[in-house]
């Protein structure tokens, strides 16, 4: 990269971790748990929003803003379970940024208890952009090989927890949770996993319970 | 974007179409054919290599420039078929860009037929990066969903054809690749649709047939 394209990215960075930051203290505020879900197309971050729904029914209230290139198809799953869905459209851009949140925040319903950010499907770019969120989940679908850590480091050392995801494909795919786990770890030894199947709800109970874990730290100022 | 954003951008974009013009015309005057693999990470593009390597054994000679942001493991999963291959180890960036290519072809075989470019596991950015290439194949994965050409349009409207890649998984998901087909095909409908799997081998002969015809065109002046 030039001199001058390093200097337009650094203030690209910088300007989103402020605005980040503002979005982070007013979800805090407000006793909402910020989540952004990072990972390659496909890897089935709607259909997690899909489960959790079903999960948190009657318990506690979510919200969705849904960040794509291009459709509103994504949004609209999300609303056929009865879940407020904000779309940001990017139109070519391959990430979500802060200031695209704090705006769609204003669309997004005052009483809810956890907010999800559904990033773009791309297991690079977002990786960079702090969204305001307090928890980042990183998902790894099984048909995508157990390789993908060490590949894209970024997006797992920035996340909080791995969801593997499709587990129900695992008898026919050459795909082993637990090296795919010890690599992600070696980059970020803290890193809680789930393994799961959205599809037939196995494990999708123990990240709920994460996730509301990480709500009521949240809510006693332990975040 | 700012003003200063966009300029940089464009700026980025106009220095490598000249780069990627250049190499476009060494590879077609020295009879090599340029193939670009364009996908998410895990559908199958160093899978799909491995299975071409086998195809064109004793009958035409490859190289592969493998484009990762970390590790040198695909390059070495293609050496392991016998096939030259240079790694680009990207550190961060998302995309490969002409320039790279110019510097890694100094180090590949001159006495080859194809010249695979293994582009960075992602649908949107490489998309709008010319490397020189004389046909740019675009993967989707059957894990992946039907509706990503919708959803991700530059890559599939700057392909040449469409690879539907794991099409051993169909019977395991809700996908329809006749929808993936139909989708792809109203983003542009000169696009050229085959159906594989890489690991049973089915449909790799006539991807393989398609790529000969390419080379041959190009070597009879056609291109």
């Amino acid at each position: 990269m030039t001199t001058k394209t390093i200097t337009v990215v650094r203030d690209l960075l910088a300007t989103n971790k402020q605005a980040a930051a503002a979005i982070r203290a007013e979800l805090r505020a407000r006793g909402i748990l910020g989540v952004n879900l990072l990972s390659s197309p496909g890897s089935g971050k709607t259909t997690l929003l899909e489960a959790l729904a079903d999960r948190f029914r009657g318990r506690f209230r979510m919200a969705v803003i849904e960040g794509d290139i291009e459709t509103e198809r994504d949004a609209e799953r999300v609303r056929a379970k009865g879940i407020p869905a904000r779309q940001i459209t990017t139109g070519g851009a391959c990430h979500l940024e802060a200031k695209m949140i704090g705006q769609a925040l204003k669309d997004v319903p005052a009483e809810i208890d956890f907010l999800f950010i559904e990033n773009v499907g791309n297991l690079v770019c977002p990786a960079s952009y702090d969204l305001g969120e307090d928890v980042r989940l990183v998902l790894l679908s099984a048909p995508e090989g157990d390789d993908k850590p060490a590949k894209y480091p970024q997006a797992f050392l920035s996340a909080d927890a791995l969801v593997l995801t499709k587990s129900d494909l695992l008898p026919y795919l050459p795909f082993d949770p637990r090296t795919a786990a010890a690599e992600a770890q070696t980059i970020k030894p803290s890193l809680r996993i789930f393994r799961i199947s959205a599809l037939c709800g196995d494990g999708v109970d123990g990240l709920a319970a994460y996730l509301v874990e990480a709500l009521e730290r949240l809510r006693s100022g332990r975040a």
